[in-house]
């Protein structure tokens, strides 16, 4: 079954909206085909298909009974650009073929499997589209933002609503890739996700005084650049050996960017990660306390803008108790990386399960999964989907 | 006169590619105002007025006889883009001011004033293309870059081989702001150039792995802006106390640039400038060495390539020692900047002297000239042509 799950993932990488790369935003035209080709797999599992008004597919196994509990196993089938073939994507088949493996016996709770149409956040710059919708906090500002989209797709804004989960939600599972190179480097091919870290991201920016190269000495310079680059260092001395936390400067931009002249200014994104809120906060303090202090040694302005403030998320610990038992050598472990489950969990008992991400790839057509991975990912559902079974025979 | 000379300045600031900037590039349709305004100006001042193949234009007058020796005074007349008044400019309007001030007295050597068409490098992004016309170095690759602006402009490029200074030449001197804050610390309006210090250029590329911010652990990141900023924090402390080395990173290029993943990518610019080719070559190996020690601490590849490679030009001795008559209280002092007077000493004895730069501001719109030192540089000037004038006496 795992292989015809990665063939499926690969088979799904061709719709795109750029020949020779993988690349499927937001209810892009490409995203037709994914939905014709992953509700002819539901309907083959056994379920009904429908689509929701923000673009998820969504297909019900029921159970033995019509007042059944339901499960949620969901992903999502949007890519960045140039993506590779199994990010969202696998969980969604995954869930697919966990249902096909029931082969028509039905359980005491009923299964739901979702392809979220949208969590990248690449079309709008808002990530998490797709379950948000299901969690019904969809903003009208967003909503506004969408609508054509939408309508162009083919489907009624006016229906949103009607995407919201609702009855006896028994939780939401979500199988995904780690993205990272943590369970390749312990060895391992499954990791219970404990929860998801919490994030700030900012900007720092540096006000110094654009001058010539070449005239002006060096202790009578603002360099902006300069005071940047102290900062850089800062963080990435400060960090090593402190288990946990994560601090990127991936972005800058330098003015005016040129070879002779000394930067007038410079500005610098931040993104700290940690899943402790309050190690986190600390963190990100110090960093600011610390361009401060550079910036005044230094002659320069500095101000900071804060862009994101995204606290650590817990997955359901009964429910993840639940997953770690299905999978007994699973390590456990914190996603440095949102994933709809994130949006979730505040809604529904949530569990993930990582799959380890080859060189830790991800993002990149070159991304991939181990098929004794996926093997074993799928072997952790179904006795998950067992265990499910048998507490809801000793609840009911 | 140092009105005149400030006033004319402004004027040709007006002539300009960009309304409500000065921007004036080599041969561009503005410099046909310039060359009827400052050829006016140059046949007021008793001089013949000619325009030779790259666009220099050039005002002789002639000495008591005709195969007296020639002192040349110039500057440039292009400029940068959005740039000032008197960069360049000045120091043409302050030759034509000095020979209109000998009132049609005839020395015992003639004076030729050019204004050179290119100096600055904007429009083929190579400098000094006036002055290298007069040197004789224009290579053929160059010259067929610019023939197309040439025939444009209206002139012959076939004859550019006319433009190169011949007979017997005195000397070469240059009046210009400094476009450096030295002056100014100093309280002093007048510096006399001793050498035009060499200049290494070279790009440092850091070729790490792009990562996930999130997902990927601090020490198992190859981060290529945090190799880069550790570079640009040596070279700022390190430079710190080091009088007369300037080392600058004005320019950075990171990818994938965005603030969620790992840098995979990144390169810097680094300029050297020392007056000592010694000190500069061992500051720019000490520079390689450093960055080579941090990117194999980082796992990352490292990559340096040479963009430039200026020796330190000296200005003439005997000629600079006049100048220094000429202004006793001149500050000695070697410049950070390249100027045509650079390209033309190693052709004729060359001097130079600097006005002060309020605010070290220069290619910028603000930048200007107090009317005490242009009165001060003038009558300088006015002194420097009369000691040639007795040496000549001694001499012939």
């Amino acid at each position: 079954m795992h292989n015809v799950i990665l063939s499926r993932c690969r088979e799904l990488a061709q719709y795109t909206e750029e020949p020779g790369f993988t690349t499927r935003t937001f209810l892009s035209p490409p995203m037709h085909g994914v939905h014709a080709a992953v509700g002819a797999w539901m309907r083959q599992a056994g379920m009904e298909v429908s689509i929701d008004a923000v673009g998820n597919i969504r297909g019900l196994y029921s159970g033995v009974n019509a007042n059944a509990k339901k499960l949620i196993i969901g992903s999502h089938l949007d890519t960045v650009p140039r993506a590779g073939a199994y990010d969202g994507i696998l969980g969604v088949l995954m869930g697919i073929a966990l249902v096909g493996a029931l082969q028509g016996r039905r359980m005491r709770y009923a299964i739901e499997v979702i392809g979220f149409s949208e969590e990248e956040g690449i079309r709008y710059g808002v990530p998490f589209i797709g379950s948000r919708a299901l969690a019904g906090t969809l903003d009208a500002a967003l909503i506004e933002k969408i609508t054509p989209a939408i309508r162009e797709f083919g489907l009624d804004a006016t229906k949103l609503k009607d995407a919201q989960a609702s009855g006896n939600i028994l939780g939401y599972v979500e199988f995904h890739i780690e993205q990272g190179p943590v369970l390749e480097s312990m060895n391992q091919p499954l990791g219970v996700v404990v929860a998801i870290k919490g994030q700030s991201r900012f900007e720092i920016e540096f006000l110094g005084q654009a001058n010539h190269a070449g005239t002006t000495p060096m202790d009578m310079r603002s360099d902006a650049l300069a005071a940047a680059a102290e900062v850089i260092v800062f963080v990435s001395r400060f960090t090593q050996g402190m288990g946990g936390l994560t601090c990127t400067v991936g972005k800058i931009h330098v003015e005016p960017n040129a070879s002779n002249v000394i930067p007038g200014l410079a500005r610098i994104s931040v993104d700290i990660r940690h899943d402790e809120d309050a190690m986190r906060e600390t963190f990100q303090q110090l960093v600011q306390d610390e361009a401060a202090e550079i910036a005044a040694r230094r002659s320069v302005k500095v101000s900071c803008t804060k862009l994101l403030e995204q606290p650590t998320v817990f997955m359901d610990e009964e429910f993840t108790a639940r997953m770690a038992v299905a999978a007994p050598h699973a390590v456990h472990m914190t996603s440095g990386a949102g994933h709809d489950a994130m949006i979730l969990a505040p809604h529904m008992p949530a569990a993930m399960l990582f799959l380890r991400s080859p060189g830790g790839l991800s993002h990149h057509p070159a991304e991939h999964v181990l098929p004794e991975d996926a093997a074993a990912a799928f072997e952790a559902g179904r006795r998950f989907l067992e265990i499910l079974e048998r507490l809801e025979v000793s609840h009911g």
